[in-house]
């Protein structure tokens, strides 16, 4: 029994859901007559109270999209250090749209309004113009964990204060809803543009949504098909979010479930040092100088049971949709009886 | 019955390719552990003795990631007046690479190895600087039709002596393969990169694939990345892809046939001035002052028969996978019967 | 006595610009302190009835500048075939603003409002969105030719009817008002933005000026500072441009004068093909079978007279301030007396 | 008396300078015939033991020239998080290159080969390519503070043993040079290419220059077109150039013992908290709470001396050539009598 923890994006499509995409009407996307993508589109933007949504082949097309549509060339996004579109989309906001970041050193990959305003450049014209401001929820790198509301609120106040954008990466927004119990409408009152992953904790093979008002949406046809993120009969991929959607949403308790136990194996252990609180489905943790990274992966790679490092003695275990009950039971036996030191 | 000639980009699976879809063996394509979609560019390297192939959500992507690898900011790119790069990816070169297109004056989107040196900019640093010629074959906007391969022979000579990448669109590289009995692995043997396309003759529902060599294509996966186009369980995908290799290229023959047999009949309306040459599956013609392009096309559409109008009296009809046998002798009745004289 | 044709670039200030450069009031132009540039930046927006204008190391960034402030990534911009920002600068438009151009195949440089319509490309999002339109008076490439005035209006209404930003590169725009007895105030009132060249006709060493409304100077003041063109002491270059404007523009009468002189002598000449109509003061020919470009400019650089040629067999001549009277009758017996057949 | 310590850029031209540009020999640097800047130029490849070296408008087009030369869009700079580049260049490595930067949280503007070491990208394809490595010395932001040659040595070899370009911000580099008797030569032999202001220091009205091997700066003639740095007659702001690295470097010794003075002046006053080390031309200091930056600016203008404020309590103050002894006298005698508290 193989056991993958390393990411919630290696899910594989339940019968269910094959069988969802296999009966899809399709049509021609790039003329705009795909029913089964503008019936998803149509869902995700009345869910989230919005005007209009559109399908991408990735979350990072979707959040590339959003940067781009929310600055010009030369200008500034305020971001958290740990934010994906600074660190794990290849340079993307500086070769796509031509603007940085203006890196916040948050908490767990969350910030405050204050920081946000202290992070605005002055008007002078050798700064950089601040533009967007982005935030990431649930945090990936920052381990899972969930915005508080109320500083979102604060940050908005502070963008509508200074005429900034405001962009939810929201790769994992489904696990924050659930496990905050929040409602996609009043994250779509607050921010210009959300984008949202059906590949990861929904367990969709292919895609991501972005969200936001009928003019900016208008334009992010444009900037996609500038991407190549055009498609043909996507109606296969968006069979699979309208059942995800159906299916898949309040389950996430349970991925969640597992990976506080998960935590509380981990606790026990002598090698390790900091445990991330865990509020979803991410569990990163650093381990102490009794054993390196590469040597924990193996331990447990010998087992077949595989997780990530992160770099820094840190690595991450990710729960999801394939990964059941049985796999549960023999990883927190595996904890409780191996040995991890070194030697 | 409908009979949808706009593009043959508007096919959708048949029986056999959705069972091939849905039985797919998949994984996460980031991590590089999609067997299906590994399957698929080893096949298509090898059909073109090239080290490597990449899969892209469309051939749009394709195309940008390869006129990215080949230039730098500020270069230009040598093509056809016609060239889909030039005219149909919303500004894209320009955009995603900062590259300038040097526009050739061909005939039917093809041009000639003379015409390529003499678009070649001088070495003085106020002239950008040429990099790369990139052809189409066959030609979109130029009728579908293929190039000499002789003159393509010639081309790549020029280019060698320059110093020139060499990109193929080869987005209806099938039908031009099967049109004039050529093998893919002469062009390999030619060009630096290759894009095909699996949704436009092979009747997949997504998907194009990058050709070329190892250190090209390794490179390749980062700018795919960059734009977003880095998908998940992608095999879904390509099983349609290896199972239109292997069923739905000699095929292209019946499309072939009655491209022509729609030229014969458009022959004989005294609304036509000219029908560009039919070598493949596309037929473009042009109005007559009897007629405007608009009338032309509702006349059609009143008995459920859709081309598309390419500005200035110019229409275009493209046979494929899904025009049937019926569909075909219903058209070719009605443009014997019909009066498209605009009153 | 050395005769350099090639552009009227190479002038070298007389000695009344020296000592206005020399006894120039200068400050920190990065703060805005130096009252000469300021002063020249207030006279020029004055004399095009324009609020505010902007000083440029060269009237290639200013062009570049003024693309970008008009357009984004992405965008086209419609100009001529011979455009100097598509020819001679660098592939600029693609690297610094991401744009593309539609070349139009205008006349001596000059195209018709008739011809702008067309070149408009269809809102489809396919087609890169078409925003600025920009010519170039007088022409260099054209061979110093003039616009019509009333096919600039023309194209004003063009561009106001489809939301076209509308830029004047005006390098040589001192030629045109003296040659057609025009009035800047009809220019200002009709660009968005104007560029003209101190260092051509008007004989300074260094600079340009764009000029434009308020709001789109204040972001052209970013974007010059995004390039590198923002200097300290600048006050010395703006005094040889105020010294240019009082002395040196009436005056170009003789060098259009001496450059019709020049295209009579040309005339009489058995290699000559065809001369370009002489408006201004640049002078265009080509040659016939007789002789070719390099022999010709070789013929002449043994009598210490230099031009330049432009490819295929043009070569071109500019008088301009330092071309002396009595060159210019050495020049014209030259020509009389010297044999230029290849042998 | 007006006593301006805003920054080392305020310098107007003595009268030797001022001779020095109105005799200089001048041609149209386009077709590289000026002989002034020719010369410069030479001289100072020379001084650093290089191939080649360019003229600038600005140290900003010099570094933003740099940067584009060693790198590719979408990778990635390592600097410090005080670096000229990132902070005062309006988001241009952004803008013109496409790439992004990884700031180092340095000392004073500093930071060690291991620090570079840890901001190096893993090679996976989603991190952006880290290509370069930047440093300003001396460091403006970080108070005209002085690299340790050896650290430099071993960043050196960080980046042979990583294949990272090494470029040196040089604005001040003259001021780093007198402090710790340096040559000019050890840079040369160890940075890919060098910027050297000539408008800080040396007092001159105009330039930088870039300094690297043969290769690169052939590039950098074209990079410097494409960004509009191109010029005419550069030759009068050359001469300055030549004329100050004649005379104006060894003199900044008197800046340096001025800077520390106001220091031992500042450090007397009751409301300063910090005065950061002084080891060159800058004196950076930070309020105690009993005064607020805005109030002690305020009452040294009252005094007509200005400087400015840098944020965060925080105020600089810059020593040059046109800063006199008098002045410096009225100044110590100010901060010796003033009362600086908010009330």
């Amino acid at each position: 029994m193989k056991i993958d923890l390393r990411s919630d994006t290696v899910t594989k499509p339940s019968q269910g859901m094959l069988e969802a995409m296999m009966l899809a009407e399709v049509g021609d996307d790039v003329f705009r007559e795909d029913a089964t993508v503008l019936q998803l589109e149509k869902k995700l933007a009345d869910m989230f109270g919005k005007d209009s949504a559109l399908f991408f082949p990735s979350g990072t097309m979707a959040n590339q999209t959003a940067v781009k549509l929310h600055t010009n060339p030369g200008e500034q996004v305020i971001c958290d250090k740990y934010a994906h579109i600074y660190n794990y989309e290849s340079g993307g906001v500086a070769f796509n749209s031509g603007v940085s970041c203006k890196l916040v050193d948050g908490n767990k990959g969350m910030f405050t309004a204050q920081q946000v305003i202290e992070a605005i450049n002055p008007s002078d014209y050798w700064y950089a113009k601040t533009s967007l401001v982005e935030i990431e929820n649930t945090t990936n790198k920052g381990g899972g964990a969930c915005w508080d509301f109320e500083e979102i609120l604060k940050i908005k106040k502070v963008c509508d204060e200074h005429e900034l954008g405001f962009h939810l990466d929201g790769a994992r927004l489904w696990n924050a809803l659930v496990a905050k119990n929040e409602a996609p409408k009043d994250y779509g009152a607050i921010f210009d543009t959300i984008s949202v992953c059906l590949s990861k904790g929904l367990g969709c093979p292919i895609g991501s949504v972005l969200i936001g008002d009928a003019h900016t949406m208008g334009q992010a046809m444009r900037i996609r098909k500038i991407f190549g993120g055009n498609m043909r009969q996507v109606g296969y991929l968006a069979a699979a979010g309208l059942y995800a959607l159906d299916n898949h949403i309040e389950r996430l308790v349970e991925d969640h479930k597992k990976a506080k136990e998960i935590g509380e194996a981990l606790e026990k252990l002598s090698v390790i040092k900091i445990i991330e609180p865990i509020e979803t489905n991410i569990v990163i943790f650093e381990l102490n100088n009794d054993v390196d990274e590469a040597t924990f992966k193996q331990r447990l790679a010998n087992k077949d049971i595989h997780i990530i490092g992160m770099g820094g003695g840190k690595l991450r275990m990710v729960t999801h949709l394939d990964y059941t009950d049985a796999m549960h039971d023999k990883l927190v036996q595996v904890l409780k009886n191996s040995n991890f030191t070194s030697n």
